[in-house]
This record gives C-alpha cells, structure tokens and sequence, in this order.
C-alpha cells in the first residue's frame, strides 16, 4: 500500500485530487500485495428463502427466489448484465432455495430454507457451520482461480427481515428504528414488518450475542457468504464475518449505499464509506457490481498514468 | 423518456430498485429520442491560459498548461486512461494556451490567452464569439458524427479562479463564500486568490450581467465548451450555455461533485445532482468520463434486462 501511495504521489496530476480513486487503488493493492495490481473480479450470488416469509413481511411471493436464480443464470437478472458490463464473472449459490434449483447451473449448499425467526431460530448448528464453510469454500476458490476482488450479492424473498434484525443484534440498535420497506411495502407492510422484527428480538435477544449466534437466531442461508460488502443483506454477512475474524475487515470495501435504514447502520458500523450512492435497493450484489467499475477506473488511472518525469511537466511551484 | 420509463417498469426488479441507474437510462433515453439508447460518447477537453495566473491564484506554473495537454495527447493524463476505460473517444482543443500546441493532435481555436481578470475584462467581443461558436460547431460535429453523449473537461493553470467568478456572477452569491483551494492552494494562496476575486467582482459587476457579458469579463477561453458537466470550470461553462439556450438544461448531466464550494452552488443553480460523489477535483473531464461508466451500467441493466413476461418471474403481490 504504501509503494502503491508512493507511485499515486507521482503521477502527473496534484497530490489527492482523484480523491478515491486513488484510495481504491491503494486498497486494492494492500488487498493483492502487488503496488499495481489488476482487477479479476467474480460475483457471488447466494439465493436463499427464508420462513418469515409466512408472516407476510415482502411485496413478492416466495417463488421469486427460485425464478431469479434461473433468471441470474440466463444472462438477463440486473447483476447479470452489471457483470457483464465491468467484466466479472457470475457464480450462483443456492444456499437455501425453496424450489429447489434444478437445471440452473450453481453452487449447491444441501441445505433448505431457514425456519420462521419470529417463532423459533432461523437455522441449525449445522446449518450455520455449513453455510459459513461453504463461504470460506468460495472464498478460497476464488483467490485459487487468481480472483483479486469478490463481491457478494444475494436473493431472497423477505430476506431485508433476517438482515435488519442481524443488524440490530450485532449493532445494540433498536429493531424497531432500523426497519425499511425492503422490495418496496407500503405502509402497512412496513409495521408488519417492524413487528415481526420487534417479536424476533424479543425472542432471541438473549441468545443470539456473538456473530455465529446471531446469524443461527435470526440470519439465513446467504449469510454465511460475504467479502465485498453490496446492500443490507450482504453487509450484514459481512458483519457477521467481521465479527468472527476480525482481520477482514480493512479487505472489505463497501460498494454502495442503499436507502436501507439498517444498511446505514452497519455500514457505521464496520467503518465503511460507500463508493456509490445511486439509491440502488434490489440487492442480487448490484451495488458491489456496479462499483467494480469504479474501481476499474481506479486502476485504469493508477496504472495508465504517467508520473510527472515521465510526462516532463512541471511540478507545483510549493 | 415514456417510453424507456414503461420498458424499466417492466424489467424483472421490484419498481424503481435501480434508483439513479434507471433515470440515467430514461435521461439518455430522453436526449436521443430512443426507448432503447446507445452511448457513443466523445469527451472534448478544452485547454486555455489565463491572465489572472499571474496574481498567484495556482500552486502550478503556468507551463503546465500546454505540458498537460501534450500528456493528455500522449494517451497517459488522468483523463486518457479513464475515456480508454469507458470506452469514450478524446478530442482536445486549444483554446488558447500561452505556450501553444504545436505538434499536439487538437482543435484549434485561435485565440491566445485571456487577459488578467481582475484588471480588464478576460476576453475580446471576438474571442467569445469565437469560442461559443467553436463549442457550438464541436457539438454539431459530435452529432453528425453518431456520438450521443459529449463530456466537456477543461485544462488551465489559474481557471478555478475565472469560473468561481462565473459562478458568482451567474447565481448571485458573494464571491467570497465560493473559493476553493483548487489544485491545492495552502491557506495564504487561498486567501490571496480571495482577494483576487473580490477585486474582479467588483470591477466588472456592473457590467457583467448575462452569461455572455460574464463569460467575457470574468471567464476563459475555455468557457465557451460545455454539455455534460465535469467540475467547477466545466459547470461554469455549461451554466453560461444553459443561459443562452435554456432549453439545453434537460440535456445536461452532472457527472460528479467535486470539493470546490462555487460548484454546488452553480449544481444548485442548474438544479443537477450528481452521479459520482468521489472526492475528485483533478478538473480535465475525470469526473464526467467517470460518470460515462455509471451510464453505461444504466443501459447495460436498460438494454439486457429480461421483463418480468420474459423471464417468467411472479410480480408483486401487491
């Protein structure tokens, strides 16, 4: 990082003035260990349902899931065409899907959908272990395959419930504040939704300390899987990652900011300035696609640039 | 625009999900009187000595100037890497460099540098009609030639100092409030280039009114370009337009927010928000090229995207 800072100072512009482009570069070259690395960039989807679904707290039918992942994998989802446009790979999880994923080309965790977290805890010990291993599994494939940048993405229907709630767990904010309309809700959604919410903490407030805890009382599938941190439901496994292995968080950059109010929440939390703010709110990771491209900027600047030397300009008369 | 706003309505996403993305889609969608647009995008950088360089208002020798655009020529200027990464064409124009531009590939307009602002007005009744008709004739060439997207950039040692003035000139605030540290001013050249203002407002206030007469009093060979906006000298440039041709204000697109005060006030007095928030006060079109690669985002999703029919996917059940 700091060799990577040293050649930013040269380049043939004044100190700074790329504002964060320069400190993408900088932290993706901390991330890579290489002063002017390069972008290969695979996008994690983990699609999986969830039981408080049943207490009506979506605007969609729980086989939504199901069909986007199929949809994903057609090439024609949003985060497929995002992928396609900063030229990143696609990888598809069922991590709980309720339909099942047959024929779509994916990552099959052997687990079903989360139970219903108002009533009883979301998911096994098992199951816990299962998905947090699976997501170590990604990971280590990926960095394998010479991947430099995951970004992680999800689909769920009723999945801003498990979010929010794990954001209040591991943040000590009340539930209640943190609750947002998710795909959209009307009104009357929303406090059904803060209520299921606000029943879920009652629950399992005193189990659920600790990140695995909380992620067993009140997560799903999908959170066991996170590294570059998308919209609520991907920021929110990535606290609970951070939370388990506490070096990861300087490799997690935030892609963007979404109107979620539990999103702003956790992203306070982890100390993560967002490189978007584009009012995105459809997860599938395209907020953490679509900043792969910024950070392809970055590297195009830091990279392509000449130094002052190089370009014989002049410096600053300071 | 009702046309592209009804295809997003469509496309398998819960309403409106895309935020910014889908406006940026219908924006373009609106400019080039296609539902489904393509960007062919062109940044024209402008280059231009001033005057009022010699007042001390730049941490940069007025060399820099002509070196810059010989770099920006040579393929490795911020703003060549980031056109190479968006995939954007780069025209460069001299409009009216103090060391000129010999053996540099660009428009020339054949003015030379503005006289000091802040002791004479910065330009002839003949050089900005020269220049706002070689930005008219730029943008028609544009056109003919297929591009549907220009960004205008600017490069000019002291040109911070012109277009905060502009900027004051053009919204009515007191000149003082709007003087940024452009390429890096310590706090005693800020408040010398402080000066400098207040000494120019108040020797051509009186006659400064309208954005011609401003642009020629207190504005720069530059000036005369703009169509989507970069930075402060950029903005300035397209609030004169947007003055002259009112009608041109629905085409323009604020591409970033840089730090300098003057250009939230000129994005206030446009009524603009921009695309990119990354700190970015380089000038040379960085922020509008950046921003070329958000829009192609917003039409990879406009254009790729399945609709809910297509992919077979359940709407809200709402």
């Amino acid at each position: 990082m700091a060799a990577a800072r040293a050649r930013q100072a040269q380049l043939v512009k004044p100190p700074g003035s790329l504002g964060r482009l320069e400190d993408l570069a900088v932290w993706l070259a901390g991330v890579t260990g290489s002063e002017r690395p390069t972008l290969h960039a695979r996008v994690v989807v983990a699609a999986a349902d969830h039981g408080v679904a049943a207490q009506g707290v979506s605007a969609y039918p729980q086989a939504v899931t199901a069909q986007m992942l199929a949809t994903f994998a057609s090439g024609r989802g949003a985060v497929s065409t995002l992928a396609g446009a900063v030229g990143a790979e696609l990888v598809l999880v069922d991590a709980g899907v309720a339909g099942g994923s047959q024929g779509i080309d994916c990552v099959r965790l052997g687990i079903g959908p989360s139970r219903d977290l108002s009533l009883e805890p979301a998911l096994t010990v098992g199951e816990v272990a299962l998905a947090v291993d699976a997501g170590r599994d990604l990971a280590a494939r990926a960095a394998a395959d010479g991947i430099t940048v995951l970004a992680g993405g999800e689909m769920g229907i009723a999945n801003t419930t498990p979010a929010t709630c794990l954001a209040a767990v591991l943040t000590g904010r009340a539930v209640a504040d943190l609750v947002g309309a998710g795909t959209g809700l009307d009104d009357a959604g929303i406090a059904r939704k803060r209520a299921v919410c606000e029943r879920a903490l009652e629950l399992h407030a005193d189990a659920a300390r600790g990140p695995l805890h909380a992620l067993r009382r009140v997560g799903g599938g999908e959170h066991g899987l996170g590294y570059v941190c998308d919209g609520l439901i991907a920021t929110a496994a990535a606290a609970v990652a951070a939370g388990i292995e506490p070096d990861l968080r300087p490799r997690l950059l935030a892609g963007h900011r979404s109107p979620e109010p539990a999103h702003g929440v956790l992203l306070d939390h982890l100390g993560l300035e967002p490189v978007l703010d584009l009012g995105l709110r459809l997860g599938e990771g395209s907020g953490a696609t679509a900043a792969l491209a910024v950070l392809r900027l970055a590297l195009a600047t830091h990279d392509g640039m000449a130094t002052f030397a190089e370009a014989g300009v002049s410096g600053s008369s300071r």
